[in-house]
């Protein structure tokens, strides 16, 4: 069953401990395309800017991601610039932001895939996932992720939509965040009251919460002992979930339990590269190899 | 097989979000024996002062630990005065300590239990610990727990002591603090080539991971909704663990594995209550139940 993601396709300057890369192939809906692909066929839909590199949208196709609604506005390409300090690569910091075609050009998805069963709105602001979601002609399975500034700024049009989807993945300061909760559990209760009915907390290098109205788990993340860019780590880990959700074609726990170790192992790849450079290479042998591993490091 | 603790036994006032209570028994040795008590007959060092009530001696007493060696010297009990604010449980605040009788009065080990094959070295200054170790004959596990007032003043000590130790508990904040690495599990690696062999890092509500040269896992915590004291965590989870290492009389993967889950557990029971409210009532029918629990929340 094919998916289709909506979210930023960017460029990205990052400086981690490890180096510097500039006018890297970044944002949400590439960093999710790059792990999902390796389960499902993926159509991307997205807006850049006329300055957008031929080369990344050809190693995206390479990919075999489906671009058709990939959308070239008049403008530049969203892009973002950001820095990891040593020994805290748990925070982000934003150095600059250039939105660029995210201001005033509108995504859309083409008409024939248009009845794609499975929907991801990676983050973007929350009214163009309410747009995107609205051309969707009955999805079976609709994810969403957001940040902080979507929870400050549009919390409103936020929870609009977390009515319409059915799973919803946040890390852990963005579900304390929305709920004014501290204590994860009763975070992501209140998180499923606000409608999805599938709710994963993402706590970084301390792994996993899994909460539904059923059942729940945690999981602890791969052991990393490398980092060298953590940007993108939540859209790779929301790709190998969704990923894995539209091969296996359930959603029961067992399945739920496996999609989110393919998605803790594709995350644990990503955060070993700068940008897509792991993730793009990988393949499910690989992926398969580390999944034993994890779960032997997780295993009462 | 009998174990030892020795460090602390205090007098807490503790101010939480669901309350104040003053005068608790509280201490790294009483939360200690508190847990550990449940698998192995415990044997309790440590020094009080004149005002300690006779009532909780009684209660320690009855609960089955031996006070052979708890001394009672001239002057004050230790006391600790602390508070946790709202959604952040993960840091006490200490609003007052009153050293006491911890400083000039000396902790003994009576000659009949100089040969007791397990000891435990809960949190105090190294330099006592290691004045206790040196009276114990050639004990079979000896665990150590530190804190960061330790990593900053009595750094060479507490290496010292290292060396000479099995397993080294530490929390997150610990394990950077005296490695100066940020990724844990670096973290992890360097902690055992300070000296113990088995390493455990403990997260709080992010669970454990554990290091071994042969072998590491990582497990969540029971998922707590209500938090009421987390005083003692840790000291819980130590007992646990060294308890249950005492009983099954073995240190490999699976006897590790199993200590650190019922640890989990019996440290999931101190928080929710005020100091050993919970863990002084607590029985292994009970524990066995929630570990049941708590295998079925963690299980790949």
């Amino acid at each position: 069953m094919s998916l289709l993601v909506f979210g930023t396709v960017a460029l990205d300057n990052v400086k981690t401990p490890c180096g510097v890369r500039k006018n890297m192939l970044g944002g949400s809906a590439s960093h999710f395309a790059m792990s999902s692909r390796l389960f499902t066929k993926v159509h991307l839909t997205a807006v850049v800017g006329e300055d957008f590199p031929k080369r990344h949208l050809q190693f995206l196709r390479r990919k075999g991601i489906d671009l058709s609604s990939l959308a070239v506005g008049r403008g530049k390409t969203f892009r973002w610039e950001g820095e990891y300090k040593k020994n805290d690569f748990n925070t982000a910091l934003t150095l600059a932001t250039e939105l660029g075609v995210l201001v005033g050009e509108e995504a859309y998805v083409k008409k024939h895939q248009q009845n794609i069963p499975n929907v991801f709105l990676a983050n973007i602001d929350p009214d163009m996932q309410m747009g995107i979601l609205h051309m969707m002609r009955k999805p079976r399975l609709v994810g969403l992720d957001s940040m902080n500034l979507w929870i400050d700024h549009k919390r409103p049009s936020l929870k609009r939509l977390m009515k319409k989807v059915d799973l919803f993945v946040a890390n852990d300061g963005e579900a304390r965040a929305l709920t004014g909760e501290g204590n994860l559990i009763k975070a992501a209760k209140k998180l499923r009251q606000f409608g999805p009915s599938l709710i994963v907390v993402k706590k970084g290098e301390h792994g996993v919460l899994f909460y539904s109205d059923s059942f729940m788990f945690a999981f602890p993340a791969y052991p990393v002992e490398k980092v060298v860019d953590p940007t993108g780590a939540g859209d790779t880990f929301a790709g190998g979930l969704m990923g894995y959700l539209c091969q296996v074609k359930k959603l029961n726990k067992t399945a739920l339990k496996k999609a989110v170790i393919y998605a803790t192992t594709v995350a644990s790849f990503n955060v070993e590269g700068f940008g897509v450079a792991k993730t793009s290479t990988l393949n499910l042998t690989r992926v398969h190899k580390r999944m034993n591993e994890l779960v032997r490091f997780m295993t009462p």
